[in-house]
């Protein structure tokens, strides 16, 4: 039976499946020119459908953040995961048991401290659990910086159980770039971080196998992938307001929207409220540091066409106000009119729902997702 | 059997269950002196079990925010819901089933439109569905100023229909407050508002049966309850640093944490790794704008002890990052050492989570938690 967006509960997420067919199209283009492989992350999606789209071939390489990511795809059938978030001991047995499985799991870490916890674990429970090394190349988030001597220690003890596969970065500093020639240099510096690291290890007799980098602007930037044997990325798969911001997308490229209904009109305040408040948007704010801040998001009509100088500029738990810039004016809607409201961040949008209803040319499906850990 | 913290996987959310015990005791003994019902909000809580301690008694009134809330409490049994976020006519298919259902499920609004059109829904549908006028008390949100004459045009629409209930009113600006003073002024406010508005209806003949105000923070200053005949309030429940900010409550008296782990330790940059990012603690960044700002949540040890000039102050996906303040120095904590995470904001926080692990003197319970709409 043909369902329309009028018979959908509000607020739920859309997906425009032909935005988001065009945007795998683009990043596997890219990627192909370079003949390296993608990795896809699948914590912006979560949903086994969207996955069957993003990875075709279940025994290629995909990338997690959580455990429950990695138990669900493998209960799926995908058997080349890597879990890109530091490792603790007491998630091992966890690991231990999708390896059981038959799972290709690989594992983070970033001191000798982690290394010697999963070496003793490994040992102890005879099994062999793939490892990278975590690089910092930008002052982001974790790991060690390229030269850091700590890296070849860790490596050693790893290798000395036959678990060092690798090295594994990510441009988070990215995120920050507001020009092309910005996020090339960014692409570069991904690059260039793990070569180096990996030269220091292969003049201590160290083999590094994987070299991974990756974040999706500059995934989408690199002109260089000299040396790197993957690429991770994960919300080019929908794009968002900060990737327009960042300039590595246009507006029409942003696959995912929250589909929300008019609850109330303040016209003399120049005022809507809607259905669609924080637990629908999510509290990300992403692009408040940017150049151009879209509140809580940018306005659509219900086919999906921006609505100039609309946008979210406050929420509550249910409620999301839009307001309208100077020169602009409210539209001309009645309560209970459906519009699209554009996400800062797709990855926490998606969040905060238990599925994507997607629009395709004839018809709309529903691909549920999952959260948890 | 006897579970330990230690065997929860992180991250995950704890409530103490002595703090929040306490916290419901405070609110009732608060109320109980003006002889006024307080009608709890179960937004924040969205779990039958916690319910279970907040409303003994399945008769008695409370609030919810989602039609997936009021459906699932009134499957449980509960029988007096207001659903407080303003209707829309897709949404009156939903409320009638649960008014058919033998539930006193009242709805909310703030125009002519939607008092029409609820009007003839329930004509053509042969029901009844009780209603509330929204009246803004603050420019906060939505809702009639209480002067406002549409207020009674309103209310003849629905008391033709015999649909008309009350009068609501939220001061959602009193989250802005910083002193006692502030607080009884909003407090005030929010009474008089639909105090005034009710005079304004009993003028022109209508009476008015429920007057209904509240927020956490002023429901627990008021020093005048007058006309009203309940007082709302959902975050009181756990409390959090929002509401420690405002002064309503001690840090002590949060009952929600996040237990998370450590994951990486750099303690030449002064920082700490955790796994909890904003998908376990949510983007909520309320106490930004007060006196003090908590960054993504305060610090404690596994047992709750506030580690002092500690927070959180990034959160990516899945990590979080702990920095502490000049003058004080990192814990001497090792990877996978426990930490507890004091929320800006319950409400946000707990929706990330599917449930609360529950501590009390000798075991830890779980109480499962529903989201959706």
């Amino acid at each position: 039976m043909f369902t329309t967006l009028g018979s959908l509960q509000t607020p739920c997420l859309v997906v425009d499946k032909i935005a988001f067919l065009h945007n795998l199209s683009r990043m596997e283009k890219h990627l192909d020119a370079f003949n390296v492989a993608l990795r896809p992350h699948l914590k912006t999606v979560k949903s086994i459908a969207a996955a069957s789209y993003i990875l075709a071939d279940k025994q290629a390489g995909c990338t997690v953040s959580t455990l429950k990511e990695a138990e669900t795809f493998a209960a799926e059938g995908y058997t080349n995961i890597t879990y890109a978030v530091g490792i603790t001991e007491d998630k091992l047995q966890r690991v231990l048991a999708l390896i059981n499985q038959g799972v290709n799991l690989t594992i983070l870490l970033d001191s000798m401290e982690q290394a010697m916890l999963v070496s003793q674990f490994c040992s102890e429970n005879e099994c062999t659990i793939p490892c990278l090394i975590e690089i910092d190349c930008d002052g982001h988030r974790a790991g060690l910086s390229p030269k850091n001597k700590e890296i070849v220690t860790i490596a050693t003890i790893l290798e000395s159980s036959g678990l060092y596969r690798g090295l594994l970065t990510h441009a988070g500093g990215s995120y920050a770039c507001s020009t092309a020639e910005q996020l090339i240099q960014f692409a570069e510096k991904e690059r260039s971080a793990v070569v180096a690291a990996a030269s220091m290890l292969e003049e201590a007799g160290i083999t590094t196998t994987v070299l991974s980098i990756g974040s999706t602007p500059t995934a989408l930037s690199t002109q260089n992938l000299d040396g790197i044997t993957e690429v991770r990325a994960g919300v080019y798969t929908f794009f968002d307001l900060v990737m327009a911001g960042i300039g590595i997308c246009d507006i029409e490229d942003i696959a995912l929207s929250v589909l929300t209904r008019v609850t109330g009109i303040k016209r003399s305040e120049n005022k809507l409220f809607i259905d669609a408040g924080w637990m629908a948007l999510s509290r990300d704010r992403g692009t408040a540091s940017q150049a151009f801040d879209c509140g809580y998001g940018l306005v659509c009509d219900q086919a999906g066409n921006l609505l100039p100088g609309l946008k979210v500029t406050s929420a509550n738990q249910e409620h999301g106000v839009i307001e309208c810039e100077p020169g602009f004016t409210l539209p001309d809607v009645k309560h209970g009119d459906l519009l699209r409201i554009l996400p800062n961040h797709a990855c926490a949008t998606a969040a905060q729902h238990s599925g994507y209803h997607v629009l395709s040319y004839d018809d709309i499906e529903f691909w549920p997702r999952f959260g948890g850990w």
